[in-house]
């Protein structure tokens, strides 16, 4: 049958579906693990809801840092709390620009109110920086510290790259998405090839959710853990429930992963 | 936080969503089981792709005929072959109609044109209607044979009604659409409400669906099967595990399920 071509939205929805779906993925919800107040079916009405947003960034209507506030506030609508912040931060100039080349060149063009409404997003959650500076988004009048300093929201994420994974994406052009979009086509295809390059990640990057949330001894802790699965010394199922009894949730990466799934999706790989 | 209410169309694609994630659902695709086939994804992928439809549905563009035609065409990009076929059928005048009333008028608008539109949806799907008739789908003419009776979508419906339970809900008001809702409520909220009123379902209707691929005996044992499970004497993990092992799929009870959740979601049924 003749088909239409997916549009740069739905790779981002398919993106959002196949990432949660994955199974198993160490430590995250996938699809027969779900978290106490956040299940299969949030991050998958998440998905859905957040279509008429990834519609208008693909038209080019709307600025980065409203459009990723709309994406917050459209996948709020349940209960389930906080499910694709980070990842909205890499699908949303992904989607606008349409590929890595168009993000980056869509971020350039970022401005202070882009940064202003990234924080008033950040307030929308339940999402801490755990930064300790007057630029911390938790902190009364740190919209007027952007206004003063005249910081672009590529300005924000520049500030943030150091210890945040998914805002480095948007300094260093994209290089985990890129690597991650490499990895599932080395990997092969489908549903296993996701988990391969999860693991991969995992196995190579600290991911920084788990350092902000854990300490750095935790997420060095994982990377080595990852490569046991690697080299089939530890299961990836013990794997999982360790991670799981300990609380322990990759997330950056899985954002990570959605992005690379995107790009990916865009150059041909096969996701069935 | 403040939330848009969703639409009609949203409605539409959350109930897909739902159905085919409540587990465990005796014998059909579910959160931890895939036919050989067509994969969790696969549905999943569906409810994504259908978007554009059920928005014109919405919007009152296009007629019911044609519209179904559309959301088959628009869900056959990916391998998994037919995922929702009977659930279109429910679910596009219900969307366009906005509620079960609204939906009875759309169908008494129906025409020829419909029915011969209708048919060609048929075309694309590998469903068979093992109709023995000149008006078997299946049979070259079948469209012109529909023009000369002046059938419409409607009157197609109620010539299948005797032998398929989703074309009967056109011409009986949507009832067990109607059944499915009320049970949902009865049942309280969220994923174990589905997978209750789904196995109420099944222990008092006979799945048409069942009938046709494996007999009339086949489909009765069934409701006895489930009768069981209610009443304690079987698990509903046995009786998953002896469907899956025989084939039995009561593929047409998951379609009024959905139309179901359609209904009660815009009643205010909780899904979390």
């Amino acid at each position: 049958m003749t088909c239409v071509e997916m549009t740069p939205a739905e790779r981002g929805q398919l993106a959002m579906v196949l990432e949660v779906c994955a199974y198993p993925k160490p430590g995250n919800v996938d699809r027969c693990h779900d978290y106490a107040s956040t299940t299969l079916e949030h991050f998958l009405s998440s998905a859905i809801f957040v279509r008429p947003v990834f519609e208008r960034a693909q038209a080019g209507d709307g600025a980065l840092g409203a459009l990723i506030k709309d994406a917050v506030r459209a996948t709020s609508c349940h209960e389930g709390g906080n499910t694709h912040f980070g990842a909205f931060i890499l699908l949303i100039p992904l989607i606008s620009g349409g590929d890595i080349p168009g993000a980056l060149r869509a971020i350039g063009r970022t401005t202070v109110d882009d940064a202003v409404a990234f924080y008033e997003a950040f307030g929308l959650t339940k999402v801490r920086m755990l930064e300790r500076d007057e630029l911390d988004v938790n902190r009364p009048g740190a919209a007027q510290a952007l206004r003063e300093r005249g910081m672009t929201l590529r300005d924000v994420m520049r500030h943030s790259s150091g210890n945040d994974m998914v805002a480095a994406e948007w300094v260093n052009g994209f290089a985990l998405t890129r690597k991650g979009a490499d990895l599932l086509f080395r990997c092969g295809s489908g549903r296993q090839a996701i988990v391969d390059a999860f693991l991969a990640l995992l196995a190579s990057e600290k991911d920084t959710f788990i350092a902000k949330e854990h300490g750095p001894e935790v997420a060095r802790e994982v990377m080595l853990h990852a490569r046991e699965v690697q080299e089939g010394t530890r299961t990836i199922e013990a794997l999982d429930a360790e991670f799981i009894r300990r609380g322990i949730n990759p997330g950056s990466l899985a954002d990570i992963i959605i992005a690379a799934l995107y790009v990916a999706l865009g150059e041909g790989w096969q996701w069935e």
